[in-house]
């Protein structure tokens, strides 16, 4: 059995002088409220409240990071609470939690082992690393340890010092739960939601034609034309802005935005809602509606997100019996230059507009984010994405922007997670970074200490809030 | 107010052993005299030699990197000197300057603010880091410090240790003012100009035709055929050779290198001159005509470099309204390896041909610029260019090139740079970065120290002295 | 004269903390056997044992690191042994040496001076850094040394601890010499062939319908169709499992892999081996086989490696002149992630198959291989190959890889090698950079050094052996 500890040093560089500035720095950020403003949890847990039942569904099936890295090392999905086993039954917590503490070794070096440690240490107390011999005594000690009160979702809100939370929401949601939630006087805390139109704008979308009957039902308005489709949208994004909405999100294969002529527009729209559309036409118009959310968001102030470049359920069989959202989503190259060119030139300069980039292919950093973010008032880079949302990944990323456009252009943290156990420990991984990256510039002499700190605190804290006007 | 100060170690890596061996090397290159075989300075300044004459024209209104790192702090064009302001009137120096005072921590992090700093340290002997409050201050003291001698061009010339400088100019320019110079038994120093033929060669430029009718001018030869054309070019680059030019420099934006045969080369170029040609013949002729530099290159022993991959003027309105040059030029994916095939597979094993590739999409680095300079004996790789001249994309670069090709196969730093003012910190920043770069080698055991301070003293000043034969 | 000496020290990180833990890492993996599963290794060598004979064949002419390193400085192909001198004579090995010894400098920061190093130093017994003073020298030293009977093939077997080694076979070979070996009593090692069909696969290869002749002879097996020609391939890959083989190798231009349909492929094939297929049967007909090659390996337990995006021979007439293998092969950008999804789709989760990628674009770490290896349970990521088996290459791919996918996802250490004579340098350099990038985990607090030793040792040995079923 050996020992679980967190190492107050964890994550900052070994050298003396960089440590040194990164215990200084990270001093002055690490109790700082948290600003969530991209994110994916469920609004229910607030409303309910009700403890997590689980340790195996809370830190294993729940996570598609563990499923796919326990799924790497043989694990059948099945084992791990997705899907029947062969003999017909649901593995239980009590088995699905053995595989990850058979497997522990396997996640050493990854984000998921750091997020899981600090997890198990802070929130579930376990101070025995994960091992099959002693798997089933920390499955028991957690198992008790999340009927406590002080886990249950609104202590964990208070525990990490949450300052608001974001959800992303479908443009055809009805924010019920939003609304309970802030009809609640019990509530103290502040959650969002989040404009996420993409299976109303993404003509590939299976059930395209529809969501747009959908979308016309919600908002009261025909969508049978392109102008009332339009109408429809921006009726919808006044809807989300009454109920707290501050920022839209884009899901996109591609990035490309030229614009389309209104008599032009009208009929691809109507193409693809008869479902007669070509491939040309489904481009097109991704590239049309990425130009009007733009558009809108130049007009209504909501801060627009992208989030581009992903292969989403990889193997289609896979995705029929276990569903999304089981780890087999996989990045490819993305461009943005070239393809951001027309919207750039439209409402790049426009007072009011603001668009936050992410991606997973971490060499348009210094390439192409880094670059345009330096230029244009209303770009700004998200931290790196997914895969990236990883220490070295992030320290390459700040790096690469931070020379390019200055710590400044960066949005600060977004942990953009599913996971409301794990948000105190992806914030104090990426605070910890932020201190080992800025501390490194300290020790060489091209900032002080004391404007490090300064930077560090408006990463942290400052500029999230400020920037998605939350 | 804070001390402004350049500490001896800036930018050497922190860890004992590493910055020893740092301060050890880069003693034996500080004071090495400064090559500079490729910029883009106005040769008119050494003519005239007349004072800088306000300090916000020559740190932010002229200076790309500055105008677009405030740009993107939201600081609209006319408040950086660019275009009119509302009212109608231009802002004056001191209003710009005060700009730059009030987003001085936005550029933490950039080499834009090293630069700076060390301009304004050594040059303008500022010893107050720039803030709001103070920006009347320094602007009145910088200003009057500018009218002192010692930093005149000729003066900053001999300052820098400049052993020889180097312009770009078109092809068509007449080299008067190179001449004058030459002319001029006061002037001590060296300056080359270059032959950058870009708007004579591509065929998309706006003023493709009448530039060959200039071209037909100044060389006295007919460019109305296509062996007409090709004389003339041939032509300019004697011209240009005669005036002291000993490289070539061309901006494209793919690296195709196709031959035409001879019939079909005569016919594109008249269906292009006639403003007729395809967008197919646009593509070949480019081709076509970075193999003819090539080849003549390869003849007259011009050492040619390409510059790759930059969409200019991204914006056209902004373009049209603030000019060229504002900072609104941006990066995007390039190949070198399969589109120079053509070209090496004639020349990059000829006698006397010299290639030097410059990019701004640091992933060829280590693909495709690295090992194919670490073959072909004419093949050289520029410093990382434009938004990676900055010290940890330059460090990149070294460890990439330096492990594919060997270090012997880097060009040495090239500044590239639009201000004479910034061209003693730019050396400065680079041979520190290269000090530490060797450092690290050198505190791995990888390399001596001796040899590791003969490779610095090569990147430093012989090799760039050597290969561009300046 | 300067001493040539092998710091203990080298290749591990200089700060305090690093340096210590990666000697307490390497102690544990120094002296490891060494599993070498994928090698380009003459199996003549073992069968005949003679001593190398001269200094400048083995360390020069026959390593096309070398060559291409000394072609980059100028050095023309026949004084480094390949082709005539114009006099027509060959060069002698004392002027190759000459060469090398010229051009030491050259090498500085390469992997090859670091191998060159060890090897001389290790076996050759060399005190003094080449130099041209002592070319001369060094060369009748080495010479003399190398007909010692310690520095045999089957001695160097011994000598670095070999516990397999592999080479790389067309399908059409008899294997007769690993026959040979293997009834040889007086042979204690382990030397596998490894299938390679590639000039029976791919249908661009210039001999292809000849090749498929000789397939169908060798297997006795009618290639005239394409369902013979799938039997021929399976009964081939049965008679190299047979004579030992673990594994299959296939060089690719792209990794599309489509498959077609059972009538379309078999017309699509009889077009090709009638020479009268279109470019876009050759696309196809790659894109299919690279699935039928999966199909079998999921069958027949033999595991898949990919080797990805190099253009060989790059210049015709050099290759014409001189031959293959002399540098200049050269990468270009590469795609996974979209290209495989049929094939991962169809044999990603099966039971037996086992797929290996390699890459020479490091961009694919972060962004495709990683994210790839760490869903698959089928799926692991090569070590860098080629112009990444350097240091700084293999360090940013450790990072790259073991953040995403767990260090338990690399296959280990692959030496890829043609040199006999050169694989425990490679050992040893891998080894080595595999400690220090552990360490420094270590000495963030990341890893326990158990947990980072045991690592370690599972890259080291315990994976590949495991992984490549030798």
């Amino acid at each position: 059995m050996s020992e679980l500890s967190l190492h107050p040093d964890r994550l900052f560089p070994s050298s003396t002088e960089q440590r040194g500035a990164a215990r200084a720095i990270f001093a002055e950020i690490e109790r700082l409220p948290i600003v969530s403003p991209h994110g994916h949890l469920d609004p229910g847990l607030f409303v309910s409240n009700e403890p997590f039942s689980d340790p195996a569904h809370l830190l294993v099936t729940s996570d598609h990071y563990v499923v796919r890295l326990l799924h790497a090392q043989g694990v059948p999905m099945p084992e791990l609470g997705l899907g029947a086993l062969a003999s017909g039954r649901r593995a239980d917590g009590r088995e699905i939690w053995r595989q990850l503490c058979s497997h522990w070794g396997a996640l050493a070096g990854t984000p998921s082992r750091l997020w899981l440690e600090h997890e198990l240490y802070e929130l579930c107390e376990l101070r025995t690393t994960p091992s099959p011999e002693t798997a089933d005594e920390s499955y028991d000690a957690i198992k008790a340890r999340l009927q406590e009160d002080d886990l249950r979702p609104r202590a964990l809100y208070e525990r990490f010092g949450l300052d608001v939370l974001t959800t992303t929401d479908p443009a055809t949601d009805d924010l019920a739960l939003h609304e309970a939630l802030g009809n609640d006087p019990t509530w103290k805390g502040r959650l969002l939601p989040n404009f996420r139109p993409d299976e109303v704008v993404d003509p590939a979308h299976p059930s395209f034609a529809a969501n747009l009957g959908r979308l016309g039902e919600v908002s009261g308005i025909d969508t049978s034309t392109y102008t009332g489709f339009i109408s429809a949208l921006e009726s919808r994004r006044e809807f989300f802005r009454g109920r707290g909405a501050t920022a839209a999100d884009h899901g996109v294969p591609v990035t490309t935005t030229e614009r389309l002529e209104p008599a032009e527009a009208g009929e691809v729209y109507a193409r693809l809602r008869r479902g007669e559309g070509s491939p040309a036409d489904i481009e097109a118009f991704r590239g049309h509606m990425l130009d009007e959310m733009a558009r809108m968001a130049a007009d209504d102030g909501m801060v627009m997100q992208l989030h581009v470049g992903v292969v989403r359920d990889y193997d289609p069989a896979y995705a029929a019996t276990y569903g999304s959202d089981i780890g087999q989503d996989f990045p490819y190259a993305i461009e943005f230059t070239r393809t951001l060119r027309p919207l750039l030139s439209r409402y790049g300069n426009a007072e009011g507009f603001r668009l936050v980039l992410y991606t997973v292919d971490e060499t348009t950093f210094s390439r192409e984010i880094g670059p345009l973010v330096s230029y244009f008032p209303s770009l700004f880079a998200g931290p790196p994405w997914w895969f990236l949302d990883a220490p070295d990944a992030m320290a390459r990323a700040f790096v690469a922007l931070g020379e390019t456009a200055g710590i400044a252009k960066l949005t600060g943290f977004v942990d953009d997670t599913r996971s409301l156990f794990g948000i105190g420990a992806r914030h104090d991984v990426a605070r910890r970074v932020c201190a080992g990256y800025l501390a490194k510039l300290v020790s060489e002499h091209r900032l002080s200490l004391e404007e490090a700190t300064r930077l560090a605190v408006g990463y942290a804290y400052q500029r999230p809030k400020e920037l998605f006007k939350v």
